[in-house]
């Protein structure tokens, strides 16, 4: 600190003040402390390091919805595995709307953050050129493909045949799906993952039975009532993911459907909201911890100097419970 | 813009690569555009007007637990309210530990957050001193008293005395407690007011029927489990929050106890999942968008240049379901 404040012309106070923001000092006063600090090259600790780097010690976990909790568990594994490393994770919602997505992505790099964990939703691939031209590295994790940056991904096309043979072996034959929206680049994987594999089983995707919509409660419950109202009404209902399924639930319960006996219903990603609600739901297990734990990997990775891309994939599993 | 390239002796170009951070600028530059931009006073947006200040246009939410609903559901409570005054909401998660609430708040001060509302968990009120000497706006969400910062705290007195006359009315008599942890300023104040008034009630909770934990689902089956082992179990456990509630449900299922015809069960906050669990949740409501839209209004109020600290209270209230 003083060899700082020798070199800034300035008082060891002052140069605490500029570092601590305790009391105010002129812009002269701190550039000549933070021009001091960059001379120096003061490596002390975190703060004093991402001062002479320019970059906070932050990491930003950007996300659709954080009123889902496999967003929180994500937060919470990513946090754990970088804690060590003296990072912060610092968690924003962007309501899956686009505008809120690229506004925190410059927010990123005006505030200098270390690094960048995205889950995107109505963003495309370009959307990262800014920063990572800023030389901030970034993780995506998503089902989408993203050129460019690092991603993690899940391996899910096992469990979704599992979930169909599980399905054709209950004597279900008409499938209905509440998949995402539309108006996303890359439409929706998880649906196009169902198209795919269903014939082989001999199930059926009617094209009335396919509904589109968000990834939350009420829009699974929306969903879910525009599948009842079509004129043959599917036996099951795979979901784009649990929230939705609990929407759908919300419904059937009101309507006084049985679950599994009138309709069977599958979610998708295993939060805990699965196993407390009743009957219990059955989905495709995508463990947030796991994916956590790999994107940060690929982040430190990139922090100690790799630069070429990289793609993980996190394999989801079929975990058969009461709703199918 | 160009007025900015013009003082600072550089080109457009020049000031925007300091701006957007898309190109490397030596400190120098970076610092002569700084300064240029103190002295123009440059307002002409949020990034500018931070740049000019110091202060970014971001408002740190500090949560002891972001796996619980109620704090994702205040966050985005807190991000509806500030969005349109431009800020953008980060939260962070301490774990509740006390380490971590240290550091975040530092981390707040070095980032020169604009804004800081903080659920402390462990903190003692002198813990915000460095943090309003940086000048940086707080607002505190806590049951217990803290001096000299912003308050939010639940009033919920009249709930607690209408939760405890059901409880009599039904017929129990001797009450339990699933507490916070014991190493906490201020003690748990939750359990003090349901000890403050269950004897006008002619209700009993013995000392062997008060544990203590951590405010999560795993702490409140460890407890319940504890209160299961004492000499005569009690008929009905009230809960520090929703979780506890629901991992004292996972032991009673696991046991084969019923809710409420063995052992009756009461939560707080009122998260979505103490409707979706079965039997419903009996809870005392705390609303998180309540919470957050009154935080957000304190916050906004010192921005604007409040500086006498204020204390609201936001109503609870009983919610009588089906496990109490």
């Amino acid at each position: 600190m003083s060899d700082v404040a020798r070199a800034a012309g300035v008082s060891s106070a002052t140069v605490s003040y500029v570092l601590s923001g305790k009391r105010p000092v002129t812009a002269e006063t701190r550039e000549s402390v933070h021009s001091a600090i960059d001379r120096l090259g003061f490596r002390l600790n975190p703060v004093a390091r991402s001062l002479r780097t320019g970059r906070s010690m932050m990491v930003a976990l950007v996300v659709p919805d954080l009123a889902n909790p496999f967003y929180a568990l994500l937060a919470r594994s990513i946090q754990d595995k970088l804690r060590g490393r003296g990072y912060h994770v610092v968690v924003s919602n962007t309501g899956a709307q686009r505008g809120e997505e690229e506004a925190l992505l410059q927010e990123a790099v005006h505030q200098r953050f270390a690094a960048v964990v995205m889950t995107p939703f109505r963003l495309a691939a370009d959307a990262f050129e800014m920063i990572r031209g800023a030389g901030i590295p970034v993780v995506v994790s998503a089902d989408t493909p993203f050129d460019g940056v690092d991603l993690v991904t899940p391996s899910s096309d096992q469990a979704v045949v599992d979930a169909l043979t599980h399905v054709a072996a209950s004597g279900r034959r008409s499938v209905g799906v509440i998949a995402g929206p539309l108006d996303v680049p890359g439409g929706d994987p998880r649906l196009d993952r169902i198209k795919t594999h269903v014939a082989a089983l001999g199930l059926q995707v009617r094209d009335e039975h396919v509904v589109h919509g968000e990834h939350t409660r009420e829009a699974g419950a929306a969903g879910f009532e525009k599948l009842l109202r079509s004129s043959r009404r599917p036996e099951a209902v795979l979901c784009v993911n649990d929230m939705t399924a609990v929407g759908a639930m919300d419904v059937a319960e009101e309507l006084g459907l049985e679950i599994p006996g009138d309709i069977g219903l599958l979610g998708h990603d295993d939060i805990d909201i699965a196993s407390l609600v009743r009957p219990r739901l059955s989905t495709i297990r995508y463990s947030a911890r796991e994916v956590g734990a790999v994107a940060s990997a690929l982040l430190l990775e990139q922090i100690d100097g790799r630069t070429q891309p990289r793609t993980v994939r996190v394999s989801a599993q079929f975990v058969r419970r009461a709703s199918l």
